[in-house]
């Protein structure tokens, strides 16, 4: 592993203020699970009544953690919930044994905050294969517990941080019935995913009243439209998880159908999904990929992810050069619905090409200045229908290389 | 441009002695379409009575040289034909002027030659989207048709590079009912693709008597098992192109189910596939990817491909990581079948994980010293059915970026 010595060009200005969510308390300790001298295990415990809802990795060799999420996560239940997580060891590809550590780590937790253990659940990030010192995390779950406060979700955040530059946190808070609603959240995950050492973790929380049902649904749509359509190398992780509790502390009822609500959840998952993207490893740019005009939106979709996830494409943005034919490459092989002639591609305002061809009004000297800036949209108009997609990358440059390609230990 | 100044550490001691092939005559000349100073034209014609196979890209952005292949590679003609390739400009996504450039091509080779236009078959490989100064080819097309031989075949090979290190060429003899027959093939690509500068084009010769039909039968279940299966980077061209043509001159008949002459050419097919992954872009490790007991041989491609093509083991190869963790998440995002507790994997033959962990026998320092070698095989055995497919790649490495991330005029 590369030592990781500055913060990603592509940051935020600073971590945002989050706001207390009344029902949820966080802690975090270093337990020395990998790490050395840096907290690497968190809590967060959820007051009775809180709903939780989840949306996991589809990986076939997905880890212990999140098997045994999914076999807790469709359960009703008034009795509150926790979450403990930690970095620095995936606990995935560990046999019986990645199941036993998840057990050891459960059975703790109920037993020191009188949860049932299936109202617990776990989450580990970092390397595959190794052994789970699970005993180390469950040496401190008293002292996290005794340590719990409303106001530490910034805590939190930097405690499940494993190769990322920084803190990722984002927040919002709207007006439902003349009643104030708070939504804050915080995520890891440097690569999409760079699984031995940077999955991506996220934990929601709301103080809005919120049924199982409703919100596991609107997590699950929105988590298409934003999660789901991040991409830093393609590469899956074994441990993607993706927790939100609703407390109801704020005693404000939102359905599935509340617009207000679900916008406001849409912009804090977008905003720490596009956290992720520039904290992508090496990232020195954010790219956009807007597919209009698509045959369908899973055809605009498909179209988007083999742009963004095109190794020339995304090395061409890394050398700034406005290589708009390997753009049409992406489309070409990308298997969905595409005519040469009737496509159109943009960057930013520049229309590149269309009709087949490059565009009459091209300049390259446009293109070239255009792909200067640290952030870029590629637009495609397939001119076929109305599907529409948007995905979000960044470019691919030494320093993925330099930070993937050294020695693991 | 990043200029290739040294042949990949991974070629072939030397071009091999290609024999003549009766019925085939070859010639290359420098016409500048894009290139100063060295040959970049060639042309290639087979004498009446040869039948023609062809594969193609399946790019819905492929070119209109593809285009026009297809329409005509399915017609029986004893009329003899021709290829004609030009390197430095792509002829893709250049709209209806691309088609035109095609036809100028053929009907400049067909007053030449003779030949209908409808047996003359065009490719162009290089930078995607400008216009095709078609006319500096046919400018040569009388000298090209002047200067033919059954003896340049190697000049071919060295006139379709691009951003190729070495010119690639294999071969092989067999007898059948006693008599001697022969295939020579040349091919470029050093991506897979890098589709602005190095397409793949093949070309294979034979003088054995096989009637159309089978030619491509089998030319088609061959490219499955050979250049269908391998990768550099995942990127797919606008213009690959696999052309052959077996001129029947030496008399010996060769049905679909000949083994022996299937077996030889899909060695020079293999071989040829092989030398473009060892020109691969910034390669310096060869790896073959088996995949073995899987639900079926599809589903053993599907991982395989996920292997290959996974940026994260990729760039662990070319840090000389046994980082098996990647291994293990890449076969867990294919989409197929796998069950954590009966794959098994091996690098080389040590025996890294089975039953769902790190096996007991393995030592890091077995893995690490694996590594070091130049060709390295990663075997995986799903434990779940007899599916099977072997798939050939490079490791991901700072010279990729170097050569894709510069600016491309």
């Amino acid at each position: 592993m590369a030592k990781i010595t500055h913060v990603s060009p592509l940051a935020p200005a600073g971590f945002p203020d989050l706001p207390v969510i009344a029902g949820a308390e966080f802690s975090a300790l270093a337990a020395g699970v990998k790490y050395q001298g840096r907290k690497d295990v968190t809590l967060m415990r959820l007051a009775p009544g809180s709903t939780v809802a989840g949306v996991f990795t589809r990986s076939a060799t997905r880890s212990a953690n999140v098997l045994d999420c999914q076999a807790k996560i469709g359960a009703d239940s008034d009795a509150g919930a926790a979450f403990i997580v930690n970095s620095g060891n995936s606990n995935a590809f560990t046999g019986r044994a990645g199941e036993g550590s998840v057990a050891a780590i459960c059975d703790a937790v109920a037993e020191a905050t009188g949860l049932p253990a299936a109202r617990v659940f776990t989450s580990s990030t970092g390397v595959i294969g190794e052994r789970l010192p699970h005993e180390r995390i469950t040496a401190k779950v008293n002292d996290l517990v005794a340590a719990l406060s409303p106001a530490a979700l910034d805590d939190a955040a930097q405690a499940i941080m494993t190769t990322d530059t920084f803190a990722k946190g984002a927040t919002a808070e709207v007006v439902i019935d003349g009643q104030p609603v708070k939504i804050a959240g915080i995520a890891k995950g440097s690569g999409m995913i760079a699984p031995d050492m940077a999955t991506m973790l996220v934990y929601i929380f709301t103080d809005a009243v919120i049924a199982r049902g409703a919100l596991q649904a609107m997590l699950s749509e929105l988590t298409d439209l934003t999660f789901n359509n991040i991409t830093v190398d393609s590469d899956t992780s074994t441990s993607d998880t993706l927790l939100m509790a609703a407390t109801g502390a704020s005693g404000v009822a939102v359905t599935q159908d509340s617009g207000t609500f679900r916008e406001a959840l849409h912009g804090v998952m977008l905003d720490l999904a596009h956290q992720v993207v520039r904290d992508g490893e090496g990232a020195t740019k954010f790219v956009e990929v807007a597919v209009t005009g698509a045959a369908s939106d899973a055809d605009a979709r498909t179209h988007a992810l083999a742009i963004a996830n095109s190794p020339l494409v995304k090395t061409a943005v890394a050398g700034e050069d406005p290589n708009w034919g390997r753009v049409v490459a992406a489309i070409g092989k990308s298997g969905a619905a595409a005519d040469r002639d009737l496509l159109s591609i943009r960057f930013g305002d520049v229309l590149v090409a269309e009709k087949g061809w490059v565009a009459e009004s091209y300049r390259e000297e446009d293109g070239a200045a255009y792909m200067k800036n640290p952030e870029l949209v590629i637009g495609v108009d397939l001119g076929l229908g109305d599907g529409a997609a948007q995905v979000w990358t960044c470019d691919l440059t030494h320093g993925y290389i330099t930070i993937n390609a050294d020695y693991r230990s």
